[in-house]
Order: C-alpha cells, then sequence, then structure tokens
C-alpha cells in the first residue's frame, strides 16, 4: 500500500466504477492485447497482463479466447495459474483444460484449494484420470474427495464445504469469541453460522454470526440458536436444496449424514450456481440443446444437436405422412397446400407457451396435485378463446383471399381444434411426463409438435375434403 | 420450550426430514384442509391451520388455492396474515391480492417490514393506490418509501436495504463489539458485514462479520478490510449487479450514491430472485408468455398470448404468400406439398437450437466483441455439416418414397441451404439484437421462424420448379 503509483490506480479505478454504468467483464481490447503477446511468444507481457488479472478476469479471458491461443497462453502461464480460475468456468470448458493438464499439477492444484471446490475441480474427469490425481494426494485430502465423490452426482454431498466452525452446546459467547480468536488460523476464511454439536458429533443448533456479534459475552451460545434449523441430508438433490435455500429464505444450512451427524455446510453462494445451473438446463433442454454448447468444438455440438433434430426429422415425416392422405383432395385444391402451415404453425406456436409457462412452474415447484387440473383447464379455456379469435381472422382472411367462403369456414374449424389442443397437450404433457418421474423439459417439445403437427394437418385436410369435394 | 407436546412434535419432524427424501412443500392434504374449512366457514379451524403454518408454507397455500377459496381465506384471515407472507409470493399473486385491500390495511403492513420488503410490496400497484398507502405511513417510513420508489424499476436502489451497521474507521475491535453489544435492539436481525464510513458518509471500506469475530480486541478495525470491496450505484440495472455477484463470488454490496455515500445493502438472498427471475423472463420471452401468467385469470392471460400469436400468424401468412407462388408447381408435382414442411420445420428447429445458446450466452454476459464471430462462425459449421447429413438422409427417403431421384436431389439441396441459413441467423438475430440495445430474447425467435420458413419453402419449391418441371 505504500506505492504511490498503486494508490493511484485504485482511485482511478474507483472513480470510473462510481461515475459512469458499470458492466462487470474484462475490456475486449484487454483480451485482445493478452493475445496479441501470446501470439508473438512475448512471455513477460503475458505474466505480466495475467498477474494484474482477478480470479472472475482470468476465468473470462480463457473462457472467451478460441482454443489455439488457449493453448498459447497455457503453454506460458499454466504453472502460474491461480486453481480457483478453473472453479469460476463453465463446467464444459473446465473439464477440457484440465484433461489437458499433467496429473501431478491437478493434484498440486486441489490440494490448494478448500473441499467444495478441490471436488468440483475434478467431479467432472474421466474416473481413470480422477484415480491418477487423487493417488497423488496427501491421504487427508485423498480421504476427503473419495467421500466426496461417493455422494450421488448433484447431491447436498457434492455441494457443501467441510470447513465449518462448530463448538459444544455448554459454551457462553464469550468462551466461543475467545475461541474464535485463538483458533483463528485454522477457521475458514468466510462463514456465516457457528453450529453446536453434541460430543457424538450430532447437530444440536445454529447460531448466525450477527446473533454472535450481539449478544453479551455471558450469555449462553446455547440461547441464541435458531428456531428453525434446516438440516438437510447429504443425499438430497441439489434442485431440492436450491428450492429449499429460495422457500425458506435462508443464506447457509448444514449437512448431516444418515444418523444425523454435522458433516458439512451450504452457504447460498454455491446455491446461485444451482439454481442458474437448471434454469440454463430447462431453458436449452426445451431447444434441445445440451448445456456446455458454447463451448464444445463444431463437431461434438454438431453430433449432440443432431439426435435432437433427428427425432425432429421423424416428426415432420409423420406430419408429411398424414399430408400424403390428403394427395388427390391438394391436387385438386391447391390452395390447401398454400394454408396448411399456417393450422399447424400456430397450433405448435400456442401450445409451446403453455408448455413453457408448465415446465417452469414444475421447475419452481409452483404446481402440485392442488393445481394441476386447474392449470390444464385454465390453458384449455386459453385455447378455446384464442382459437375462436383467430378462427375468424383466418376464415375471413382465406375466404376472401381464394374467394371461397367455405375454404374459410374450414381453415377456421381447423384452427378452433388445433388450438384447443394445444392447450390442452401444451400445459398436460409436461405435467403427466413429470408425474411418470421424466423430465418435462427434455421431451416435452417434441410430443407436442408432434401432436399440433399432426392434429393440424389432420383437421384442415380432413375436413376440406369432407366438406370441399 | 417447556411444552412436553411441542418438544415431541420437533423431534418427530426432525426424524421425518431426516429419514426420507424430503420435498420441501405444503402437502397437498394440508391445503386440500384448510380449504374444506374456509368453504365451510369454519373459522376456528382455518386460525388453528394458518397460525401454524409458517411464512413459506402460508405463502403457497394462497399461492396454489383457486380466487375463490383465496377471497374465503383472506375474509376470514385477512387481518392475521402476517406480511412477510406476501414478500414471499409471485410478483403478479401479490399484486392481486393487495389491490383488493384496504390502503390502510396495507400501510400497516409496510411499517411491519425492513425497507426492502416494503418497497417490494408496493412498488407493483397502481400509482394512485400507492399514493393513498403512503399517505397513511409516518413521516419517517414516507420518506424512505418515496426515495426508493424514486430509483428506477429494476435498479439496485430498489433492490438494496437501508439498514445495515457502519462504524467510524479509527474504531478498534473491541469498541466495534462493544457497540454491536449496546447497539444490539437497534440494529438489522441479519447482516453479514460491517461497513467503514468517513464522517461526511463516504463508504471506505467493508469487514465481513467472520474477520470480526477472529481478531483480537485490540486490533485497529480497518486493519480488517476486505482488499476488494464491490461498491454498487444506486442506479445500475439488478441485472447487472446480479452478474457481479455471481462474477465476483461475494455475499453483499454495498450501495452508494453518485457522491460514493454509504446508502444502502444488498445480500445475495435478494440476488437469488433476481437470477431466478432473469431466467425466467428470458424461458418466458422466448415462447412469448409474460411473467406471472400462471396466476392470471384466463382472459387477462389469453390477450397476452393474443399479441404473440398474431405476429406469428403474420409470419404463417408470409410464409404461404410464398407457397402461393409456387402454386402450378404444387398442383403438378402434389409430392411437394407432401415434404414441404420438413425443410421448413428442420430449419426452425435447428435455427432454435443456435438461438437459445445464443440469447442465454448473452443474458450471462459470455458473449462479447471477442468472441461474437467466433459464435456465428461456428453455428455456421454445425449447420453445414448437419445440413449435409440430414440431406443425404431425407434425400434418399424422398426419392425411394417418390420414385424420383431429381425429388430427392431437390429436397437434400434444400435442406443444406436452409440448415446453414438456420445456424447463420439462429446465433446471428440475438447477437444484431443485443447489439442495437434490443432484448434479445423477446424478438429472434419470430425472426428466425420468418427467416427458415420463407428460406425453407422458397428453396424447396423454388429448386423443384427449376428441376423438375
Amino acid at each position: 500500500m505504500g506505492n504511490p503509483e498503486e494508490i493511484d490506480i485504485d482511485a482511478a479505478e474507483r472513480e470510473t466504477s462510481l461515475a459512469e454504468e458499470v458492466k462487470y467483464h474484462l475490456p475486449d481490447d484487454k483480451i485482445k492485447e493478452i493475445v496479441e503477446a501470446a501470439r508473438q511468444q512475448d512471455s513477460d507481457i503475458v505474466h505480466a497482463a495475467l498477474d494484474e488479472l482477478s480470479i472472475p478476469d482470468s476465468a473470462e479471458l480463457l473462457s472467451k479466447i478460441n482454443e489455439y491461443d488457449r493453448e498459447e497462453l497455457l503453454s506460458m502461464y499454466s504453472d502460474a495459474l491461480d486453481p480457483a480460475i478453473f472453479t469460476e468456468m463453465a463446467p464444459e470448458l473446465r473439464r477440457t483444460y484440465l484433461s489437458e493438464m499433467p496429473a501431478a499439477r491437478i493434484a498440486q492444484m486441489v490440494s490448494e484449494l478448500e473441499s467444495d471446490d478441490a471436488l468440483l475441480l475434478i467431479e467432472d474427469l474421466d474416473p481413470d484420470f480422477q484415480q491418477q490425481i487423487i493417488k497423488k494426494l496427501s491421504a487427508k485430502t485423498r480421504l476427503v474427495l473419495e467421500e466426496g465423490l461417493n455422494f450421488p452426482e448433484d447431491s447436498a454431498g457434492r455441494l457443501m464445504r467441510r470447513e465449518l466452525v462448530s463448538i459444544p452446546d455448554f459454551w457462553t459467547v464469550g468462551k466461543t469469541v475467545d475461541y474464535l480468536r485463538t483458533a483463528s488460523d485454522t477457521l475458514p476464511e468466510d462463514f456465516f453460522d457457528i453450529f453446536i454439536i453434541d460430543p457424538a458429533h450430532h447437530l444440536t443448533g445454529e447460531v448466525p454470526l450477527s446473533r454472535l456479534v450481539k449478544a453479551k459475552r455471558s450469555s449462553q451460545i446455547k440461547d441464541l440458536v435458531l428456531d428453525d434449523m434446516h438440516p438437510i441430508s447429504s443425499e438430497t438433490d441439489q434442485e431440492d436444496v436450491a428450492h429449499m435455500f429460495r422457500r425458506e429464505n435462508i443464506v447457509s444450512a448444514p449437512v448431516v449424514d444418515d444418523s444425523g451427524r454435522l458433516i458439512g455446510v451450504i452457504t447460498i453462494d454455491d446455491i446461485v450456481d444451482v439454481i442458474d445451473e437448471e434454469a440454463q438446463e430447462d431453458i436449452l433442454r426445451l431447444a434441445g440443446v445440451d448445456s456446455g454448447d458454447l463451448y464444445r468444438a463444431v463437431m461434438s455440438t454438431t453430433s449432440t444437436r443432431f439426435r435432437w433434430l433427428f427425432i425432429n426429422l421423424l416428426t415432420a415425416i409423420l406430419a408429411s405422412i398424414v399430408i400424403s392422405f390428403f394427395d388427390t383432395t391438394i391436387e385438386q385444391i391447391v390452395a390447401l397446400a398454400v394454408l396448411m402451415p399456417i393450422v399447424a404453425s400456430m397450433g405448435g406456436n400456442a401450445g409451446t407457451q403453455a408448455l413453457t409457462v408448465a415446465v417452469r412452474a414444475i421447475a419452481t415447484q409452483e404446481i402440485s396435485g392442488t393445481n394441476t387440473w386447474r392449470v390444464i383447464w385454465k390453458e384449455t379455456l386459453v385455447g378455446t378463446v384464442n382459437g375462436f379469435l383467430f378462427a375468424v381472422i383466418i376464415g375471413f382472411m382465406a375466404a376472401f383471399w381464394f374467394a371461397s367462403p367455405i375454404l374459410g369456414v374450414v381453415i377456421a374449424l381447423a384452427m378452433i381444434i388445433n388450438l384447443i389442443v394445444a392447450g390442452v397437450f401444451g400445459a398436460g404433457i409436461p405435467l403427466l411426463l413429470d408425474r411418470i418421474g421424466s423430465d418435462p423439459a427434455v421431451s416435452s417439445t417434441v410430443l407436442l409438435t408432434t401432436i399440433t403437427d399432426v392434429i393440424g394437418f389432420l383437421a384442415f385436410l380432413g375436413l376440406a375434403s369432407l366438406l370441399l369435394i
């Protein structure tokens, strides 16, 4: 802090951050500058520039540059990288990076991190490679990581941090504060709560730091505990944990094993990542995209997307087969070919609206037995009302366009039918999938489009061959 | 705690919550029971049951029942409702409830809440009604709320809590702790940090509680401050605030006014709601649905969805017009009518994949100048590769189905063209919209579908009329 230059920079930065609208990211110019230096093999500039970057900035840099620049940079700077940078990256990208590093280097990074971050670093790696890394760790770190990997994927056990502060319930506030001061070197850097345990390590209470600091030294610690603790079983799915945190408005929760022994703590900053991840997953799954897609190479992206598109191709072919039943009708009245995509497309869009609302409501647990039927019924009504409105619009339009009132009636009726179907199935499909234990975000869209396409073409062309020929 | 019955219930509950997979919600049976009692006007049972519910449980109850039961319940229990229940509801539902309550009752609830929750309660209400409520408040609460409402919607100023702990920088840890103990009644219930201010109330430092409790009484408070504070301007958009919290991995941040004076604090539990809301908004906007849709009445939902469907209708009509250019071609070869939806639908689906990835990457600020072109280029390549793959599949299928190799060639070429177009525009449209300052989630889908439909039909039917006639 004694260096006047440093102080100047700090002050200037603070000025900027208050004066203008702040965008929290690494400027593109800065990225360009570092990449240029790396390409020119100018190790000094690269080191100087990277040393200056904060951890989030470094993670952003490594996320945004292309793979060749990445390799270049890593070859010059790899050993000086702070392990925390990797915990800030998208999982897909982290795996890509780490898979190319020597096991010994990863082992070294793992041992510098707290238990939850250490686990995060290795949990997505290839099991063989995982073993190679684990073998190089100290016995204690190894044990902790192996235990962590034994918890189910995406469970509270994977998410929790083992470093926490626990004390017996007979201490006073004074004794507790003295302990915190004396043991400060062995305590985690950040914590929000102190946990109370009995001699067998069973969790019996939780005291937020803000209560502790307000209490008198003579107060009993057990008089400060929260009325409602929310202990989480280590096997609980992270999505349920996130739901609980939001629902109960809490910032940290203890994790316990089957017999109620305190084994870790989950704090809300981990939950933010989970919420983010789950919302991200839903939105991507609805479109048939894998998470991490942005960071995959072209061929890997192509192949994951191919699968989804292939299923959609089958749907489209099914719709074609429906159309082919009516080929003689279409031959006689070519206007049918012109108008038929309208009914199918409106059904698809209306259905997707209902479906999206249902998928999100399921994800946020806003739907249960109490309101399932009400939601389906509401969507049916919405579909019916919009069906009639669009029937009038498209009916008149088609009648005038092709100077055929009956054609107007046909498309109007088909529109009503398809928008009602879209409402019923748009809400019904995700709710049904959820009921049978399937992820509604994954397959709802395909099922729905199949139905609205088939019904759309069938209703329109079927009614046409009945009423027009 | 002296009552043995209460202790038994607690123990039983703790047992359950550890033994089985916990779902954090109010059981449907319980909801049914309360609704039944309300319908039978059994005020005693309703009161007993509601008194027993936690705040999140009550909010869930009021969210899941239908409007008639809601009115019934409120008429019996309204005055006994904890104001915090309304802060836990979806905004749409909160507005519905509060709009029907007397201003005096809302004013009473507002004065019981902390500043951020009070603002949340009234910020979405009709301005006239807001004024009625504000008039009934004490001068101090009124001032705080009016100041809050003056901040832009969705800004840090709306999100922050004014209740915080601030001290001068010349204090020691001992003096600080003594102050916290003495002033404990006037301090906020929960807080994570202590802020250091100068005599003019300028923010100069931030000390996390976990640092304070570990420090010796004789330590200077200014030696404990964080190296990197992240002060937020009160005008900053909540989306940027959320991005900053996630990026920097922090749990609370001070809010300052234009001259750097400390005016509030934002904690990560508020950020969780913002992240949730923003992800929710994106997923709903992509499908053309308003947030809060689940809690709207049928006619209100119908009218908001109508607008989106109407725009989609125009798109579909545009596609029909394209088809109508080729009506004589279709009359001669009806197989074209059968196959033409396939090309358009595959383009729409492939484009939506690229579009969803781009929309999310923009929202999470993973795309900037550095990688914009790389993302578009990658999507173009993915579209090209998948275009060729599906060209082969659908080309052979069509050739065999209609015994016409040239028809196979036509649909194959159209597929390649449309999937490349889907890749380019799927990634390009949201990036362009973002560049011109428009929300990419709102209008990307319609623009994309218009393009993939028009190009799909144009390429397939156009090539057919060139090569087949």
